[in-house]
């Protein structure tokens, strides 16, 4: 537990961690920004009630427009704001303790629906069939996880995802699961993606109308899989669900110190993180309630609503 | 000038650095390995012309076989080799040298074909048009030099080209020339490419229908360019044309050290450096006739006879 002796102090630091956590998927980062929730609703500096508030909706505001690409964040963030409303006026210490109960029924809820998504997906799949994927997605990470342990043996072909590198932790992770693995750099991908049985990614958002938001390098897989009518799966819970149109979307561009080039007068290193996939080049969406070829957006299906629910 | 004392010595030591210049492109390669041709008719061990001609034919098959995807290597080693059967038996010192006179007019050739091709590419292009890359071709260079020349300004946006980063060697090539260039991973090639008038790769071969063999993610940029309707060129001498099909075509795999991933049991590396575009994916080769739309193999055109030609 971190007790932040300065609000601010403890919010700067938060926000910096999270802007600079390029290795998190959506829902591992929506997680950890309600664990920052978590223990600033414990330590933070608050004379009463209606100023833990201001604080804490503060907090979750900024860690919410961290990363913009990241709809799960703002989602289960927002999920839990709406707990604020019924906290007890009087009692700061049973106020900060109903906050952090809801903060981890949401992270509570962010894994059954990973749960349950990667269970629908599990459904469809069967020995002996190869997977490939881009990235790393905690929830596609679940759905090898879940296969394993359901006796489904799978193999994989994954990428080293340049620059962040984040494939090699999938491939240390699928090599614990003993998975046949052949692992690429992302300019192979057109070479392999015929020997998959499907595609399948998870997803950072996706948009109103089906459009994955997800790490650069998704829609050239997506090219690529249609061209050797490889079929394209995305596996996203609804957390990741967004209302937000494709033409609004602002992708996140990172340091680019991470490529690796000298300072040079003409040339500008671009290092934009994600990609958009629009709905046409995706073959099914998979979520808690299925595979489903046509895309349904669930960004404002009602939830059972948090605390005061009796 | 290198004396080989030992001949079998200088073709290992040789064959070896043609088999690890992961960083030359075709053309460049095939002037390295007359670039050999001329040292070693200079200096290897030979009793007389015939032993000559077996040391050279020799050394030239195996040079020709080393790269198998980069056909103007062995193109240009087999129209050399025309010159052997004219050598002057009964005189080895003047045998040496109109064997190396070959050699430098093979690779003078090279150059000129070269030249014309960029001269034909050069015609299209006009002030102010961006130009999309990928990977490093001495063709394509050669390309933004002329343009440079002519006083075309032109704008780049070209990739690193992981895992040899060639990309580099070309973003600091177009520095010196103060082109204005974005300098992009692999991954970033389907957001970028609708930003681009044309794509314009160069080629290791171009085979029997057109099919192109190119640098890893050559595909995936080409359906990419294709998706955002952005022409994809390949500019490629004739020298490039292969009588080869498709389907016969062995992509070379490089060592998979250069992916940097630790030793896992079930995870194998794979580390093919080339990739297949179907002519389909193609919008225009460009050689020393001019650009055409639809691809017209020129690797039977014959040449004039080198030597012995009066």
């Amino acid at each position: 537990m971190i007790y932040a002796k300065d609000n601010a102090d403890f919010k700067f630091r938060r926000l910096r961690a999270v802007k600079e956590d390029l290795n998190s998927g959506a829902a591992t980062l929506a997680r950890k920004t309600l664990e920052d929730i978590i223990d600033f609703a414990d330590g933070c500096e608050a004379e009463d009630t209606a100023e833990l508030v201001r604080e804490l909706t503060d907090l979750a505001t900024q860690l919410g427009e961290a990363r913009p690409s990241m709809v799960a964040v703002r989602n289960a963030l927002q999920r839990w704001t709406s707990c604020l409303e019924h906290l007890p006026q009087e009692d700061l210490k049973a106020a900060r303790g109903e906050a952090q109960v809801a903060a981890e029924e949401v992270i509570e809820e962010l894994r059954q629906s990973r749960l349950l998504a990667v269970q629908e997906c599990m459904k469809e799949l069967k020995d002996g069939m190869t997977i490939m994927t881009h990235s790393t997605s905690s929830t596609v990470m679940a759905l090898f996880s879940a296969c394993y342990q359901a006796g489904i043996k799978l193999e994989a072909i994954i990428t080293e995802s340049r620059p962040g590198m984040e494939g090699r932790k999938l491939a240390r992770f699928l090599n614990k699961m003993a998975v046949p693995t052949q692992f690429i750099s992302e300019a192979q991908m057109a070479y392999f993606v015929p020997q998959a049985d499907k595609v399948i990614v998870g997803a950072d958002s996706l948009l109103r109308d089906g459009t994955l938001v997800n790490k650069a390098g998704s829609r050239l897989l997506a090219l690529a899989a249609r061209d050797s009518g490889v079929p394209f799966w995305v596996l996203a819970e609804s957390f990741k669900h967004s209302l937000t149109a494709a033409e609004d979307v602002v992708l996140e561009e990172m340091p680019t110190e991470e490529m690796q080039l000298e300072p040079l007068g003409s040339v500008q290193v671009r290092n934009i993180y994600f990609d958009l996939v629009p709905a046409r080049l995706i073959t099914a969406w998979v979520n808690e309630q299925g595979v489903r070829v046509e895309f349904q957006s669930l960004a404002e299906a009602s939830r059972a609503p948090l605390l005061g629910r009796d």
